[in-house]
């Protein structure tokens, strides 16, 4: 016998933005293999007595492999029934996804995929940013920030689309150098959403001149997204901060 | 007493793909206004004795104007304490959730954002292509279809990034042409998702020269997503049959 693995996103954080199928998945699983940045939190809907394995990847490449990772899941799905590999966010979304649903296919194991919500249009809209309004950007581009040498300069900078960069927060003063040396205005609106939908989510708005000044000054770091574009100031600021500093939606650690 | 409006992401259609959040708020609400597009089965988890209003606007036009519905918010929530604003997909991506927000700030209303699973993401998921795949892509840019005169085809035509396009159907003539005309070629990879998550999804794999001609053949239409670059091709063909013909994820009508 041989199971079925269903990729599953656990959204941003918090535990309500999980799906309800991911939630019900979660409490019938036989085995759950889960990510470093799902809140330990999220794991209470998992079933008394099921293997949990947390498989994280630590910045820097320490712990667990992707190549670990595959055969773990092939490991267990030979194993069990039912085995979620709960990854944060989205699992097609920046989420390798693809490559271990290759891997468990290659293996002879049947794969299910189950959205989840991404941190890149989730933490703007945490954070206030709605990434497309009528009459200011009809278009959003989603890139990495990790690898500078692959980033397409000209597009990002000449593009009227909202940028969404994930992972970037350590290249930050680069992404933002290069994207005014190729055009696009220091004086663009640009904002950092840290820890989106924990309580101790931040939120700072500043432009893409400052935008590496004002990480460094704040000691804002992963998980964090960043947003550039005129959606950045499109709220009303009394709304920015009904949206940003009361907002319930986030989760109480 | 003014109440909260909550606008809230109902996801692509299978009531299994809303959040947590959003299914406890429809049974907490004392008023839900839904869009046309949100399925009648997620209504279920609405509070027996609630009111509910449909605000649909339909494809041409008619139905509620979006300045109806901002008036219709605003009298509801001067009228009940939790107000639930039930659109398809995710508020902020394409979802108008902007104008509504800064429409009730105006009227000194408390707004509060719920995420939801946009079928920019999704649809393309439940298509089984993954819109990023390392080695492959690493960016993705949604844009929607439905004014061409407004497309930045330079940009689209010239970044490797996953092209994910929205209420693009009716246009794909003229998008298909121009993307060709800018430069990008005939034979990149292209994909159409047709209600995605449901039991009558569809999928259909072709070339962006070919798209059009396969939208008028296998009579396509919305809701759906077009999907554009060399993702569409990543997984092998044994899983894309596997993960698009025996996905149970999708919702049984």
């Amino acid at each position: 016998m041989t199971g079925t693995v269903y990729l599953v996103g656990a959204g941003p954080g918090d535990p309500e933005l999980l799906t309800v199928k991911a939630r019900r998945l979660l409490g019938e699983a036989d085995a759950v293999l889960y990510d470093r940045l799902v809140h330990p939190e999220v794991l209470q809907y998992v079933r008394p007595g099921a293997f949990r394995q947390c498989v994280g990847k630590a910045p820097g490449g320490h712990g667990w492999s992707q190549e670990a990772i595959n055969h773990e899941l092939i490991l267990m799905a030979r194993r069990f029934a039912k085995v979620v590999r709960l990854k944060g966010g989205d699992p097609f979304l920046f989420g390798r996804g693809g490559e271990e649903a290759i891997a468990l296919h290659d293996a002879g194991i049947r794969v299910e995929i189950v959205p989840g919500i991404s941190s890149a249009w989730s933490a703007p809209a945490l954070g206030a940013v709605p990434v497309t309004h009528r009459g200011v950007s009809a278009a959003l581009m989603v890139v990495e920030g990790h690898d500078p040498d692959t980033m397409e300069w000209d597009i990002l900078s000449k593009t009227e689309a909202t940028l969404v960069l994930l992972m970037a927060m350590g290249n930050s003063p680069i992404i933002a150098a290069e994207l005014v040396a190729h055009g696009r205005s220091g004086n663009t609106p640009a904002a950092v959403i840290e820890r989106a939908s924990y309580s101790d989510q931040r939120v700072v708005r500043t432009t893409l001149a400052q935008l590496a000044t004002v990480i460094d000054k704040e000691q804002l770091s992963n998980p964090a997204v960043i947003v550039i574009g005129k959606v950045v100031d499109v709220l009303p600021p009394g709304l920015l901060s009904q949206l940003t500093s009361e907002n319930p939606a986030r989760f109480a650690l």
